[in-house]
């Protein structure tokens, strides 16, 4: 089984460790991670300036290729041009903090497994809900045994399994929940302060304001202590408002009519 | 009418100029743009370094908001610290480059509009199907014409309208099709060079691998000539995959069951 790991928080994190020495037990593993945290990137890809690739090393041994980039890229980059053949799967993590709700869409660790579902490579994201996690184990063992759970029951091309664990031992953990992504989102707002130069300058803050209450959605049943497994896909079409949206006959603006509309 | 503008190319580009001037004819506009060009940025956040704002003009006169940041900071920051009220709505472009299928992933100028809709705020994102348009003309219109629309009929909370005009004269133009999010992707490949100092580089290339052959796909209509709208949301769950995943079996690992599948 060959298996590309990746990350947000850098190939010299933690998490990415801990998920490589378990996985490797079960798989050939490679991973290709960004040589710098790349945290709340989204699905960033870079594009107007060169990537560097390095050998990065973990206590005097090769432990993987570092990408001056982002998650998006690492993946990219390792199925495109560090790999001799394509890996039958991509986990991305242990993130350092959780990725539910609206976090899903700013998370570079989502990201690197949506960049392997768009390659139609089924994959796992997996996080655990503390910025300082100091429960790696649970974590890395559901990560390997959702692999072979993947594998042996296949998923639908296009679909990652978005894992979020409690930062709890597993004898504290309540059990497994599939889940949908939360409404929670973040009430952001900025600081202001004034730098040596007495020039302003603004940081991001915020608290998730927790709307959840339903244990089907992701950030409530990590609240309640569960693991959460939301399958994601990257088609944002909203059918609804697709069908609705026929009722404004946009269709009907046909050829001539739109110079109408649209003159120049 | 108050309307937040912002894009994805810089708050110099033609394209958010174009948009800025022909919907100041309707409403109340305001301008937070990117200082710098942030294509492909995804939608990044930025909360590891600080934000700076400046004022940006135009022809000697007061054009806008920069913000040293992404088209999603754009959004934050100018919602939560610079207008003073909530915008009716927030319209991001006139983007120079295609936004359609797998491209809606990657982009700024849609990561602007996401992050409005994120915030219960109608939101629009438009784009032209070429990198350098000559014809801002009916993306303006479209743009002026979509912000009436949406307000009149409304649109689900957490929707945004994803645009794409083909870079031609109104009179070239076939119609509008409301549409669905493409299936065509990028195939990607890095280019490998040497630098000055004789270290590799590596740059990415790629071509869009065009597989969409049906009216309804947005990628499809623009090639067909048409003014593709497709709605947008933010919930990435794959509700199918959810249904399936729970024959699985997952969810009766419960307490002290989960104990002898993660041991510590």
């Amino acid at each position: 089984m060959k298996i590309l790991i990746s990350n947000d928080d850098g190939i010299n994190s933690r998490g990415i460790y801990e998920l490589t020495k378990e996985l490797s037990k079960i798989g050939k593993v490679t991973v290709v991670a960004p040589l710098t945290e790349q945290s709340a990137i989204g699905h960033a890809i870079t594009m107007k300036t060169p990537l560097r690739v390095t050998k990065s090393l973990h206590n005097g041994d090769f432990f993987g290729y570092a990408v001056s980039g982002t998650p998006a890229d690492c993946i990219k980059m390792g199925i495109k041009n560090i790999l001799k053949e394509r890996p039958d799967i991509v986990v991305s993590g242990i993130n350092h903090g959780s990725n539910t709700a609206v976090s899903i869409l700013y998370s570079g660790t989502v990201s690197a497994a949506r960049e392997a579902a768009i390659m139609d490579i089924p994959a796992i994201a997996i996080s655990i809900t503390n910025h300082n996690p100091e429960h790696f184990s649970p974590a890395a063992k559901i990560a390997s045994r959702l692999v072979k759970l993947v594998l042996a029951n296949g998923i639908r091309k296009g679909t990652l399994l978005n894992v979020n664990v409690p930062d709890l031992p597993s004898d504290k953990l309540m059990g497994v929940k599939i889940t949908k992504q939360g409404k929670s989102k973040w009430d952001d707002s900025y600081v202001e302060r004034i730098d040596t130069f007495g020039e302003k300058y603004y940081w991001l803050t915020g608290n998730l304001e927790e709307v959840d209450t339903n244990m089907e959605l992701d950030q409530f049943a990590v609240k309640k202590n569960f693991i959460s497994i939301t399958p994601v896909h990257f088609d944002v079409t909203d059918y609804d408002s697709f069908d609705k949206m026929k009722e404004w006959n946009l269709d009907s603006i046909e050829l001539n009519k739109i110079n109408k509309i649209l003159p120049d």
